[in-house]
């Protein structure tokens, strides 16, 4: 590696750590209690998207290695009411997603989650995240900032909203990167249909079929920064969700004996650490934000 | 769940993030910067006891789930001098140990290592690191330490020493637990014969087949703290000792090809959140100590 691109490295990793400490700082000023990461569980997010899945014998028992912690993230909301966790996730993408500058099999997602607490609600909490991680960033990071040629934008907020079927119109389907690449500060998507997200997304009671979701998408092509939204919580929806989708019920049975015990209605999001760092390093390809990349397909990578 | 079962978790918990957020800010003060965990890796510390590899396909390829990061670390350690990473780790032993209370199949491992430095400096590092997790949750948790029936007592520094040939002597094989009732203030434990550590736990120049490494020991019987030591970091001294452990190289070959291009001297730690939770809530299981516990066998638990 040259001097250049060690120095690189090092301020990337920097800014990282400041990342991660003013997170934790937000999160802890309003009120969140971080949890432990669960990374192996015989339940997971099922993610309608095509990643393979980690399956690993658990004394004989097949675990999956956690694609994201939204289950586990209403079962503790049953003990607290506001949590988060640095939550590692294995999603083995098809390989050819690699060239797209934003995908890893294996990285770090800030997850939370907030009992009865409404989409509105959640997307303040983003809101606030984002500009508390930005701002703290150029405060504390100028010198690395600097080096890396990046001039961070605290954005205004509320951020724009947009909803999916807009987003479509205007940008065709698939629209991220498109949309994205329009933007010069973040925005929220807004009002998924049911087709393309997972079960656990609570369905909008006045308009069938489109989810109380959001996903807030970076400006200047970064693309896709979190994703989140109300949760379904009910059984008799749940179980109804679940066969719409398809899905075999016995797959998540030990998940749905703690909804017949009784979830608490909530909203919540997971945002991507390396995608953040990717957006506030200004990097090419989020292979740059992390020690031990590992990109869709790239065996070897240790 | 009875409401004071639900009490004491909530506590429990409460405490837990104020350990994290607490070894944090004294790792942050003392110049760490925080690196992202790697959860899945050709390569994984190989252990000396008998645990069961979590062993997973990656697209195609046989990857292990990481025991402990101490060869990432090593690595990272190329490009920054003082590195920590809050590392979920598996290591399946076998399910009759569940039964002693402090095993979890999955736990989480505060993991550090700086370059350049010597077991007494990270000595002094894990002292500084334990006191000042315990004054700060003491601090700030007096009422959930009360409802738990836990008083904290804040020990000196320095905590007293004791070789591995003293412990046996006086307390016998597999001398943890007797040692650890003994005392009323952790205690270290250093020098341990080659034949029961790693292949990267450094020996000690002067005195053949014995390691400059060691243990902090809780007191009150709550057992093994942490663990750690100097490193082996150069290529021939390594490859004697994945010799003289009869370990294949070729199952170590990406980490050796880091070694031949130089990694540098450093010494460093592993602590068991769940289990400094666990003494510090002065509770009796380690199973106690966080959400989602997976005890070594107990296939099912989510």
């Amino acid at each position: 590696m040259s001097s250049l691109a060690v120095q690189q490295l090092v301020d990337v990793l920097k800014v990282k750590d400041e990342i991660m400490h003013a997170a934790r700082e937000y999160l802890r000023q309003e009120g969140f209690i971080e949890i432990l990461p669960v990374i192996l569980s015989p339940i997971t997010d099922p993610l309608h998207h095509d990643t393979f899945d980690g399956t690993v014998s658990f004394y004989g028992s097949p675990y999956q290695l956690t694609k994201s912690m939204i289950l586990h993230k209403q079962i503790a909301l049953r003990t607290l009411p506001r949590i988060y966790s640095v939550s590692p996730n294995v999603r083995m993408e098809p390989a050819e997603r690699a060239s797209l500058g934003r995908y890893l099999a294996e990285f770090v997602q800030l997850d939370l989650e907030v009992r009865d607490a409404s989409r509105d609600e959640i997307i303040g909490v983003g809101e606030g995240l984002v500009l508390h991680v930005l701002t703290r960033v150029a405060e504390r990071c100028p010198a690395e900032l600097e080096r890396l040629g990046r001039e961070l934008t605290i954005p205004e907020a509320p951020f724009k909203r947009v909803s999916f079927q807009e987003a479509q119109e205007q940008f065709g389907k698939g629209f991220d990167d498109a949309l994205s690449s329009s933007l010069s500060a973040p925005a929220w998507v807004i009002d998924f249909p049911r087709s393309v997200r997972e079960f656990y997304d609570r369905e909008d009671p006045a308009r069938t079929d489109i989810l109380l979701d959001m996903d807030l998408i970076y400006p200047e092509g970064y693309g896709e920064a979190l994703s989140g939204g109300e949760r379904e919580h009910t059984l008799p929806r749940i179980l109804r969700r679940l066969e719409k989708d398809g899905i075999d019920k016995e797959r998540f049975s030990q998940y749905l004996s703690f909804v017949e015990e009784g979830l608490p209605a909530s909203a919540g999001f997971g945002i991507g650490i390396e995608r953040l760092t990717r957006f506030v390093c200004g990097l090419e390809d989020v292979e740059q934000a992390r020690l031990f990349a590992k990109a869709p397909g790239k065996v070897g990578a240790i």
